[in-house]
């Protein structure tokens, strides 16, 4: 399980800090900036997580790759920014992955540390979503998934689908696969039918 | 003890959440990033005063009815958003009360980690306080309490309060009364007749 | 060791106290809220260190002294607001050895805890920056450190130094007094040269 944890780690890594670094260039921070908040992008939901349970090491102190897979995503976004519309819909794509992968290991964590379910699932979802929380605070802008709520719905579905395949004795791959699977394609279909969420407020009144 | 500090993070995790959500509306978030801002609002400050402390797990992972507590008060204020109006005085009233609360439960934490004076005060004012600051943070405005500076001061002065009672040997229910006593009527009397600290600028100097 | 970094820790949470006080005046907040950005300034890049590693105490808790230099930092930058432009000079300098100071004992700490040599440095600049970025934050900037990049290139090329000079049995004072006058020394060329790192944007296309 830990392999299966610290190999999600590498890939959500990677794919959050080009989305990190996409938006501090979007902001024209100076190469410092990219870096830091391509970083803070990548490992703040994990790193967040980690602080919460006190017994538990931050996930990239002892782990190098991680450094690594940081690095190689914030390159990757500094040499390709020309062509941002040309990787508009893979970083979606992958973004989304990065989303289902997340979560995943939160709530697998939350389960690890004996933590009641409803809290595990909060969990997942702080380790999927508080990275682009803290990247869009740092940049000073309200975070976009605060407006774009099937984001972390997707995220609360899936880590509750988790939960009720292990309650079934459901193993791997389909464990995990199956509720990483539901968070990609929620997304999806919430973007291409423009679905969200009833809103709370008065039709009239937007302003 | 502990049994008190409980009772008193849940009433205080329920008020706080309907501040947070409250605010998060009027920015005219959407539900999720309503539910996020009102569970930050209400945990925040406990969250900071366990991180903090190396060997403290974070007061919430392990208690079911503190996520009671926030749903309720951000369900309350979704369904009450009409009639903030009718509600300023009584949530005005409320918040006060947590803020008293949680700044006690911070106090007496610290005593127990065996802090001095001075930083268990400290303790206590994160406790009360950081839950607005980051409140308002996320929502991309300067935390209010650092413009109304009375709410900072009360809790301050009712963590000194509560360490001289110690000191004195006083025991519960006053031990704890009086300086949530203490906090709630300074806030009033501070609104009531406008009351701030003396201003450190010069009268003709404001921009 | 321990000893020598209680004494950074002094230095460095002083003068970062006045950095901070002297942004939180400037932004007009009141007495509480100039008290409250000096001490997350001078303390935020240690605190968050310590918070990252799971058996280390946050250093101010126990740690009077801190606490005193703090508010010493703050009454200074409120007592001689009115003469800024005649400490511009001297605060940049100061502030410059804060980094220095913060940043080594990062890397040191980081040592200690068995970290890998590019972790230690990126400890290093966390402790050395992340005060005055939770300082912009705060106060609703986006962090300056993000677009004056030599700040944090300097305190990752003084953690660099510090690493190679143990990797050769260089012993103190010299392990210590050598990267950070590197930090001092590479800011103060930067500002004096305007020096900063390659733009990573087309020229015309600066918005």
């Amino acid at each position: 399980m830990e392999i299966i944890i610290e190999h999600i780690n590498f890939v959500g890594s990677f794919v959050f800090a080009i989305s990190g670094a996409l938006v501090a260039i979007r902001k024209k921070l100076d190469p410092f900036g990219v870096l830091i908040v391509g970083f803070i992008t990548a490992v703040g939901g994990g790193t967040i997580r980690d602080m919460l349970l006190a017994e538990r090491d931050v996930f990239w102190l002892y782990d190098i790759t991680i450094i690594y897979a940081v690095i190689a995503g914030i390159t990757i976004a500094i040499i390709l920014k020309e062509r941002l519309n040309f990787f508009n819909k893979p970083l979606f794509f992958y973004d989304s992955v990065g989303l289902g992968l997340f979560t995943i290991t939160g709530v697998q964590i939350g389960l690890d540390a004996n933590l009641i379910p409803i809290v595990c699932v909060l969990l997942g979802t702080i380790t999927g979503i508080f990275g682009g929380v803290i990247r869009d605070v740092v940049v000073n802008e309200i975070p976009v998934i605060f407006r774009k709520e099937i984001y972390a719905t997707a995220s609360i579905g899936g880590g509750g689908i988790y939960l009720v395949l292990i309650h079934f004795n459901v193993s791997n791959p389909y464990l995990q696969i199956i509720p990483i699977i539901f968070i990609i394609v929620s997304r999806i279909l919430a973007v291409m039918f423009n679905i969200s969420l009833p809103s709370i407020y008065p039709k009239e009144n937007d302003s």
